[in-house]
């Protein structure tokens, strides 16, 4: 028999989180460790002391809330995300795997089921990196991925560290951060893009994470006035800005896999009659298969030395910024997601994530893997996110389907 | 016999009129209407009140000095720039033509030389457009063309209005701005591009004024995660700005007597790992043939739909934003300023302004003309900015002799 979490509470509690914080257009915003952000906590830990599960907080303000299995001493079967937003935030992205862990919680403690082992709700601190860099913080300390004093001293732009906000939080005397041993860990979350609403499949079996490579480039050529200065004579950067758009685009177009993005691009001094002297723009290469990652990456160079040979009074200067690996979740825990939506009855499609989670720090300490849902026309990070009733209790029933199977088992 | 102006003492009051409003590399910063900006002018009032030169303001902050000739109601040559800089600007730009212009008046002094028509020495108030738009103000208004009301409402980037800082300097008494009648203009200026620098030649016989248009362009598309969304189903403005950069130099490249600039390009909202759901960009093109103008117009028109066409998925929009018609200098003056030159010694260069300056604002009211020098590296408005000693009197001896031969003329 299957069972089936309660999907009006999940949807209602999900309606109410949205409440702490509340933006025009049904959005939210709780920037992490603000005042908005710790409201949200105290509503999820009002929710789990009603319920008699057991908080444990860390030093950099990551929260376990637990329900006991039979073995006490057993390996815990790890869920959750985060409930910080970004500035103009949705309802969803974050606050859904907390919500849908809390409801496998209460579900299993509804049911009286005893399970094996104990199941941990986790909320990290951090996720979005909106008001803090980096993101995915409270977790890449937990995992011994990011150091605890880079966190600490983080800032955000008013001046205000992570560490006086821990403090102002009364988090400074909680243990050290360190996840420990878990069983395994499992984040269910909205898609943030349009796969599954195109395939028109109800859940993503999430098989792992796309590497991302970011560059910043830099154009130098020489500022002048628009009108005296004859093209010929002139060093504008702005012709080879054309080349080296339509390079990054070629990189990203033969291969449906690369995901190739100029974010960043501005002239400088950005005057209208002014020649520009520079041009800055970023790059943002990803691919699901670190091989082909790596090719793309010394397409980006060859094709800029190319460039820098073709514009000799341009100066090109490329600059590597950040290298995440491609990751690699469980497949045993990713087999066990698409055989537990098979036997619900939803369709089911592996993909991987294009965008950063918590997740991808777990998956180097333990057994992870995520579940997808669909949102609607792939809109996140924004109020305007949707994932209907329905996406939302089937993903929360998968997870608690994944979470039985694993936290029923010996360990 | 062929009179000279005192190449010294030009050059020393160049080297003290730079004094005020010091910038660091040796600028000056004397923004319009600024206690700067006055005290440059008191600096003027001073030199040339010690010579007898009779001062004239009107309402909207221009000067006028007179030196009288024999036949008081004869209409007078008129010569002239301006004081204001940019905020960083160099020591030449305006000031050259102002400064050249005292010391035609003083050389005739000092020669004792009667001329039939009265010189006025003209400065206006506000040709950068640096604090307040629109640029070419005084001169606009005293020529009829920029309606007075509106250049007394312009404000600063901090609310002040021009109206308030022509009262606080006490302009505000003074007669409503009217250039009146009068036989010519003549300003010399630095040339502000490399062309005479690079043809060898000292004087620059501007023949008229490259006409401008100004279109602010924008490309709309949709704002997605660099990560999960494919490059196929991305609605992003990036490859259609490579497009649309090879159009504006393409247009460009077809005649060396156009120019074509991208002044300003921006990603919006530009951040790294966003695909922009928007591109903001400006298109200035510039012709001394305004048939061939209006064909790049027709040109970039054409293009833009053609591009629309082929991006069905992003909206372009264009908007044409200024048009400054081409300006055509009086031809008798022009001769007049090549046979100055070449009786002075000087190598000639018939050209068109690219920049913008008072004198096409004059040259709609009288017969207008202007001499260039050179400038090193084409370089102004920029501390950087240099013109020769050897330059500098070169065209202050150009504009005596033009002076003179106008003056001399009985009208």
């Amino acid at each position: 028999m299957q069972h089936r979490i309660d999907g009006e509470r999940l949807w209602a509690r999900l309606l109410a989180m949205a409440q702490i914080g509340p933006i025009p257009g049904d959005g939210s915003c709780r920037l992490t460790l603000s005042d908005d952000d710790e409201a949200g906590r105290a509503l999820l830990i009002s929710w789990c002391a009603a319920r008699g599960f057991a908080l444990r907080r860390d030093a950099i303000g990551n929260l376990f809330f637990r329900r006991q299995g039979r073995d006490a001493d057993a390996l815990p079967v790890l869920v959750g995300s985060h409930l910080d937003t970004q500035p103009t935030g949705g309802r969803f992205d974050g606050v859904l795997g907390v919500l849908a862990g809390l409801e496998v919680l209460e579900t299993l403690a509804d049911l009286d089921l005893e399970t094996e082992r104990p199941v941990d709700l986790c909320v990290w601190t951090n996720e979005e990196g909106s008001r803090f860099q980096p993101a995915m913080m409270g977790s890449g300390v937990a995992c011994g991925i990011l150091p605890f004093e880079q966190a600490l001293a983080a800032c955000d732009a008013g001046g205000v560290r992570v560490a006086d906000e821990l403090v102002r939080h009364g988090y400074e005397r909680e243990p050290v951060p360190d996840i420990g041993l878990a069983d395994c860990y499992v984040e269910l979350h909205i898609e943030q893009g349009p796969i599954l609403e195109n395939s028109g499949k109800t859940i993503g079996v999430v098989t792992g994470g796309q590497g991302i490579r970011w560059y910043e480039i830099s154009l130098h050529g020489e500022e002048t006035h628009a009108g005296p200065v004859p093209m010929a004579l002139r060093k504008d950067p702005v012709p080879m800005l054309a080349r080296l758009i339509d390079l990054v685009h070629d990189i990203g177009g033969r291969d449906p896999q690369a995901r190739c993005t100029i974010g960043q691009v501005r002239a400088v001094p950005g005057s209208i009659n002014v020649v520009p002297g520079r041009i800055e723009m970023t790059v943002d290469l990803r691919h699901p298969d670190e091989i082909e990652l790596e090719a793309m990456h010394h397409a980006l160079m060859r094709g800029c030395s190319d460039l820098s040979r073709n514009y000799p009074a341009i100066r090109l200067d490329v600059a590597p910024r950040w290298h995440s690996p491609v990751v690699r979740f469980d497949a045993n825990l990713a087999n066990l997601v698409r055989s537990c939506a098979e036997r619900l009855g939803f369709a089911a499609h592996d993909m991987v994530s294009g965008a950063g989670h918590d997740a991808f720090h777990l998956a180097r300490r333990m057994p992870t893997v995520m579940i997808f849902v669909p949102c609607r026309d792939g809109i996140s990070h924004n109020p305007q996110e949707y994932a209907s009733p329905q996406a939302v209790a089937a993903g929360a029933d998968v997870l608690l389907s994944v979470v039985l199977d694993r936290a029923m088992s010996r360990g």
